[in-house]
């Protein structure tokens, strides 16, 4: 079935209002489409459709979205509904959809869950999400130091059901305090003699990692072992979680698509068509707006210099084509730093090697397209004056505009500012004002030439 | 120690040569002060650095480094040396790094190795780097239906070595001929009696990937089912491989960074700082000189009407900023398409629901530009007219921006083009002729009134 017959045939069910048929229809789809569907679903028939299934079948479709697409249509509920639904979601995801949404839908949700649950949520959400603590699971399997192997085979056996969930792949070893003490390998238990203890068996002081560690680190981490998961304890050593690498490589995918929304200016780094239209416009309108006030703080270089064009209005084709050339370059660098930035190849004391790394891409780059748009100009207008304004002009800015670009986000996350989002409009203004003001200058100088 | 103090220790160590030296100091630093050092190292240095090391050195520095770095660094070496160092390799990151190099690079290395480790890579590079065959990890476990669970935990204990690299999640259970017939977890194997026959414990008709599927399809798969790992087979149901969850999260994070710098005019959707000159140079390059060539086309629509400007000099203020504008609506609806077409929410089929969104988002963000632009004119001329002109044409503009910008990566993907590097050109040129076009031509038929 393609997908426009599926969304036909979930509003017919919608119009019916038969619960259980809509359950039964959702159960046959696959999860992708599933996705695709409630992202085509207007929002009226959204809120309908979750109502219509129980919070246990809502929260199974809401797991098949994107985190900040679930986050976003349970914002939409009442928390009360919410909070059933969010309720029957297996503990990490219910993290991360609560991360997802705003400080305060979250605590009015939190608010109507069951107490012990609404504080182990709470507990988890303190974590900034880019941390391990916002990465970490907490199923895993610890087990005192004074235990055998055969204990841990027989607990692993008795207990198969609740460990279902469980990804197996190390038993951590703890102190009776719960402090990290030693891991094993699952498959150590099966290579070695059941009366074992752990403590004679177990790798001692295992690598962990700290709540507190933020994604660049957890990279290195990752990249410098082979491991599939590692502990995660506090500053007591204290076990609280692990960590596997797949969450890892998540959590970073998401800040890579963050930033690649944000530098085009999504505010918030996410967007889906599914969420509400009054906050896609908000988000949109709200960096548009102040692009447009500085645009307007760059076009009063023209504004200064109106003369000027009066004097010679074949100036007026050019600002354009150096506004966004200038532009181009400059966004360029910016992507190249952002990136870098991310994977933490770079950081803010680098800006000397970046100076130098941009510069020279910068130069050639500002003589190659300066003598391009000369040749333009002078093919155009028979007038090398003009060519030499305008080629000089793009030349100079181009070179501008790829050194600012490289160094800027550097300087914003010195700032402790976020550099995807406020990159682009502080570059554009910058080197805008100063194309044009290139341009008008120059053109002033030879103004009796170009006439 | 600062990066700054190892990047000068490491050149003082090239000058002196001593290649013992060398190496144990880059075993001291961690993983990620590797990568960032190499970065930093001029071209020639890193040349001296590789040639220093033995292979097998050179290939631990190499797993250091994002693979698309490493394959830079790979192509600047000759392919004799290059071709030690490879083979030096752990197969999955051998064909990565292979995958991420011009095609006769791969091969002038591949001719040099080993024949039968070259035409094990030359075989898993047949597959889309995007595709199970590209992800998938050829490292797993498979033991045929008639073996018993002692059997294959002699095995795993006989062959600890052997298996030292594996990922032991799954144990499949495979035909004579290769056929896959079933699975086991490895905590089965502690839970089932040691003479149990595999074939009567394990998982029959297991879930599994073709070896041809592509990202978007595993995606889907791995979001419906809670497995770490899957079987990938081909379609007589031979086994092949294994896919990791992390592996694939790592591959989709490849292809939301590629998008993010594809879209800010990195052509090849990759670039480190470390690559040499002449390639970054070409690279941003090749899509500036297209993109002057699309502005002074754009233009052209100014030159057009130069009477008109020359009547009303001061609508040359207002050209950048509505270029400028309609091209940051477009981009904000082209990186929403990218983004969701690339995590398979849209496909090409959804371009009506597509335009709907967007054109709700548009009109309203059109409305309120439009105004805002419209004060800032009125505030500034004190002419009403000037306003309703520069006011109605970004309206409009942003509109049209923002509908073809959603559009536009739908229709590209349609005609198998790259979204990612042609959206933004395509978008601005059309944006700035229309933009231009209806400033112009409102300013014209008003020209007596903006004097």
């Amino acid at each position: 079935m393609v997908k426009r017959e599926i969304v036909r045939k979930i509003r017919k069910i919608l119009k019916t209002g038969k619960s259980s048929e809509l359950k039964s229809f959702l159960e046959s789809l696959n999860h992708s489409d599933t996705a695709r569907c409630v992202t085509d679903l207007s929002e009226k028939d959204r809120e309908k459709l979750f109502s219509m299934l129980l919070p246990v079948d809502a929260a199974s479709v809401l797991r098949d979205l994107p985190d900040s697409q679930a986050a976003d249509v349970i914002e939409e509920m009442n928390p009360g509904k919410a909070a059933d639904i969010v309720e029957e979601m297996p503990s990490a995801d219910r993290v991360d959809v609560l991360h997802d949404m705003s400080e305060n839908a979250a605590d009015a949700i939190l608010d109507q869950m069951e107490p012990e649950e609404a504080a182990d949520a709470r507990n988890l959400l303190k974590y900034p999400e880019n941390s391990a603590g916002g990465i970490m699971l907490t199923e895993f399997f610890s087990y005192a130091t004074d235990k055998t192997v055969q204990y841990v085979l027989d607990d692993l056996k008795n207990n198969r059901d609740k460990y279902k969930q469980f990804i197996v792949q190390y038993i951590y070893v703890t102190s009776p305090a719960g402090k990290l003490e030693g891991v094993l390998k699952v498959r150590d238990l099966v290579m070695e003699h059941s009366n074992a203890g752990l403590k004679d068996i177990m790798l001692k002081n295992p690598i962990s990692v700290n709540v507190n560690d933020g994604v660049e680190k957890l990279i290195s981490v990752f990249s410098e072992h082979n491991f599939i998961g590692l502990p995660v304890v506090d500053s007591e050593k204290k076990l609280l979680g692990i960590i596997l690498r797949y969450r890892l490589q998540e959590a970073v995918g998401e800040l890579t698509s963050e930033s690649f929304l944000k530098a085009s200016g999504i505010v918030g780094g996410e967007e889906f068509r599914s969420m509400r239209l009054s906050r896609r416009v908000f988000r949109r309108l709200s960096w548009l707006s102040i692009n447009v006030f500085l645009n307007v703080i760059a076009a009063s270089v023209i504004a200064l210099h109106q003369d000027t064009i009066s004097a010679a209005v074949v100036l007026a084709v050019f600002l354009p084509i150096i506004s966004d050339m200038s532009g181009c370059s400059g966004k360029q660098a910016v992507a190249v730093s952002i990136r870098e930035l991310t994977i933490g190849l770079i950081s803010p004391a680098d800006m000397f090697m970046v100076f130098l790394k941009e510069f020279a891409v910068a130069a050639i780059n500002g003589i190659v397209l300066g003598l391009l748009l000369a040749s333009v100009a002078i093919m155009w207008k028979g007038n090398m004056y003009l060519g030499l304004i305008v080629g000089a002009a793009l030349a100079l800015n181009t070179m501008l505009a790829a050194v600012l670009g490289g160094l800027l986000p550097l300087m914003l996350r010195k700032m402790k500012m976020d550099p995807a989002l406020a990159s682009g409009p502080i570059l554009t203004t910058i080197t805008d004002m100063c194309g044009f003001f290139f341009v008008l200058t120059f053109a002033s100088w030879a103004i009796n030439y170009i006439k």
